[in-house]
């Protein structure tokens, strides 16, 4: 792949068959003529841009600078920016004409036109600053390849990797839609336990140890679906030690398990784990939460763009010396999800077969929505967006504090520190009723408990059945589902733990349920009220 | 489906397994609870619509009748206006506010959140109101699904119907993208021959009646991918009586052929040809094409959008009793390719499925795009866009008169009636070099023929290759390949023919090449020179 590359690497072995089978289109062997000076091109069917009904498109968009970067912000419940609606936005008016006067404007008929797959030249330009600025990869021909949305992005990586009936090596509980995407071609999860940075390396070198075809009934595994930072649904961060510990794994049950297995070239690059990181959440890591209390008033400090990315935790692209992994970025969630666009970061090898395969499904992500976005990204520049995201960063990490705070107010929050299983280590925060005059078992039954997410936009709630009288073992989903609906019936949705269970069964956990709860969405008045709604209907759960 | 249906037909057994498989994500089952009112939803990661970085969009947007559409127009070569470049355009402007005050405005805030995937509702509304004055669908309970783009479309209805080694029955002649879609999932075309209509309905019945599943290596037909409009390369424009024959022998090819060879119900619903219907050129039908010393100069007619609609040939919906239709439309064409955005009509089964595959893959298209076409169409309304729609047509019709004229000035054109093969009953045009005083040849070797076509953006120009001295049969590919490599060194590039031949080998047709040429995008200038070089080249590759 690269000079940097510490082992030369065989990728092409990964491709899928089906993959394999995908031709570029008969046009794109004219190629080699466009761009002739002066070639008049009658090939392609391509509408005279006259005939798109715009004349320009535009904006009025938020300033980078719209929420506060100030840290002074994070210690405070109450003296946030939360949400702009009433309040006059500071903004910036973005226009995209169809015919503009310079060369590098962002052209609305160029935006508009078949032949963008790889997206507008101002885009692509902004993304490698930002990937290599930010991710600094660890080999020097990595490339970006942008896609309509992680959804899409992951559909093409799966189809790109996974032929029928391999498995994907999971997180134990994991985002749903992503096994969707993998499980019509008839590929299963095989869930790795978790700890509290998500995927666990020594439960993963169980599996990939001791691995038996037959006692499996599928083939190793090749490839691993993993969201290392704000983990849905977990909330956990994972760090980059832990990233080298699951990497070195997937190099290792490549190469030198084959000089036990067979000698056969073949078999020896399929052995090879191939990372997908799916990393929607990357930009929104926190502090640690402490409680209302014990927070202390950080001194004001300003934001510093190059100290804010230093802050973050360092993706699998620092580490991937030798290629193997595919990282999934998207604008849903810095800048809005209907903007279906977000881009991979991975090697040209694969690159080029991601690139076919959405030329057959969805072609160039929307004109409209490219051309805005790079013109809102190129207008703040790569500082503007840093700074944005900071802002937004605070403002999820503000949100998780008063889920919590609010959470603190209405149970009796005891802290202990986890001895064994997932949270092992961790301070976990558990929830027991506050005594007053109509709870009689006030400090009694432990209703649920917490590890405070540090990434992402999730709450994982364990719901704690063990202390009611009518619990039976094997009860859990029984209870976490009664419990779901009277919460809903109360007028509040939470997401049911079992949506998230990798291979459509919980992990065995006993005495134990999940909630999902998401802090994303939510104004303040709101939260309130779900979390009185929740404390009255749980501890009546408990009292039956 | 309807009490419309003439036939019961249970079309479930067409669901490819790989379409089967598909579910819905887990968070769809909490829908039930969705739209209660008061109902605090805590379940999706949906970012605050305060954090999408717009506050609005809009657009200066081009008049819905920019265009003439008075017949007039259709008759001159010289007073249409072509170009609105360097002119300013009549526009109206366009603006979509993230948090409109009235509850029928579209609504950017919901555009550009998730759970989108049926698209916005007053999209839906127009797409709903548009299909049914235009299409009048022959059965009432068909439904309509966005999605992003025909080949967005395409894709996710082949993988909705086809399995694995299943085939495809195509026009002989066809759009390579469509089977690059199939083929990785290992489907070949069928191909079926053409006249000047498209597809033949006795070509077809002779492949349907005589299939041998032994001899032909394959399972019989089940899907027909075809374009009866603008036919892509071949211009041809369909009509109606031929659709119908055409549907019935998808009909008779189902229910009675099972008569006689099994009495097995599931094998009886798998015989049924179903009809993918991809249409992206329907609005762009145009008159007869007649010499410029022949044309008549019209009345001057207004428009009337309720004749405009009534002078298209009808669709495979008119016909469609049974629900065995997927028709594609796309807003490419009369929007902008980089909408990537076009619908579905089909019975509410096949939609259940091609939504199912959307949310793994695309999701919603992008909500910056839905929002700005919304607002468009909604603004011009109903009769607004078909007048838009009217005056395209008429561009279309006036850039291929244009085409047609200059290769009648450049060449000596001589009429004939074909009277057998593809153009049979046609009314040809043969080209000939013009004699002048450096053509020592003139009137003779029959350079090229063409039959003008009556809809979408192409022409198709057959290549007389016989009559040069040194041709010897097979040579067909090798001179087309000659000939297109010496046109794009002279500076003009179209695509060669072998590109669209359904199974990667031409149809057999001696002494014959072919070259697709579109007139949907250059300018006048631009025709003019292209047909001056093409003149030179061809006269010169004749006399080689």
């Amino acid at each position: 792949m690269s000079e940097k590359l510490t082992e030369a690497v065989d990728l092409s072995h990964h491709i899928s068959d089906l993959a394999k089978a995908r031709q570029p289109s008969p046009l794109k062997s004219l190629s080699k003529y466009v761009g002739t000076p002066g070639l008049i091109t009658l090939a392609g069917g391509m509408p005279h841009p006259d005939y798109f009904p715009f004349a320009d498109i535009g904006a009025n968009a938020l300033a980078h600078d719209s929420y506060s970067a100030d840290e002074v912000q994070r210690a405070s419940g109450f003296s946030w920016i939360w949400s702009l609606f009433g309040a006059k936005p500071k903004t910036i008016q973005l226009t995209v004409p169809k015919y503009p006067t310079t060369p590098d404007q962002v052209n609305l008929a160029v935006a508009l036109q078949y032949g963008q797959a790889i997206g507008l030249p101002q885009l692509q330009a902004f993304i490698k600053e930002f990937s290599t600025k930010v991710y600094s990869p660890a080999y020097s021909n990595w490339t970006n390849l942008i896609h309509t949305g992680n959804t899409d992005g992951l559909t093409r990586a799966f189809l790109t990797l996974l032929n029928p009936g391999d498995v994907l090596l999971t997180e134990e509980w994991t985002y749903p839609s992503a096994l969707a995407s993998a499980q019509p071609i008839g590929c299963k999860a095989v869930p790795v336990a978790m700890d509290g940075q998500g995927m666990k390396s020594d439960a993963l070198e169980k599996i990939l140890s001791e691995w038996d075809e037959q006692g499996r009934g599928a083939k190793r595994p090749r490839v691993m679906y993993t969201i290392p930072i704000g983990q849905n649904p977990g909330g956990t961060t994972m760090s980059i030690s832990r990233k080298q510990e699951i990497y070195d794994l997937c190099v290792k049950y490549g190469q030198s398990a084959t000089l036990f297995i067979t000698s056969n070239t073949e078999t020896q690059s399929e052995l090879d784990v191939i990372i997908v990181e799916d990393d929607p959440y990357y930009f929104l890591q926190m502090k640690e939460y402490k409680l209302q209390s014990e927070r202390a008033t950080a001194s004001s400090s300003k934001h510093d763009g190059a100290e804010f990315i230093a802050s973050l935790a360092p993706t699998y692209l620092k580490i991937d010396v030798q290629g193997r992994v595919i990282r999934l970025d998207t604008f849903s969630k810095t800048i809005a999800p209907g903007s279906r666009l977000g881009f991979f970061t991975c090697n040209p090898l694969f690159a080029e077969r991601l690139e076919r395969q959405g030329e057959t499904s969805t072609q160039a992500p929307c004109g409209f929505g490219q051309s805005l976005i790079t013109q809102l990204l190129t207008t703040w520049g790569y500082e503007g967006y840093v700074r944005w995201l900071h802002g937004l960063a605070i403002q999820y990490e503000i949100r998780r504090n008063y889920l919590l705070d609010s959470l603190s107010e209405e149970f009796h929050m005891r802290k202990s520190l986890g001895t064994k299983g997932v949270w092992e280590g961790l301070e976990i925060f558990e929830a027991y009723a506050k005594p007053d005059g109509s709870e009689k078992f006030g400090y009694g039954n432990k209703l649920f408990s917490i590890v405070p997410p540090t990434s992402g936009m999730f709450l994982w709630i364990k719901l704690h059945f063990d202390d009611i009288p009518r619990f039976q073992p094997g009860d859990e989903e029984t209870l976490e589902m009664q419990l779901f609906a009277k919460f809903a019936t109360a007028g509040v949705l939470v997401a049911p733990g079992w949506f998230f269970a990798a291979d459509g069964v919980n992990p065995p956990e006993p005495g134990a349920g999940h909630f999902r709860v998401a802090f994303s969405n939510a104004d303040l008045i709101t939260f309130k009220k779900a979390v009185t709604i929740f404390g009255e209907v749980i501890r009546d759960f408990h009292k039956q």
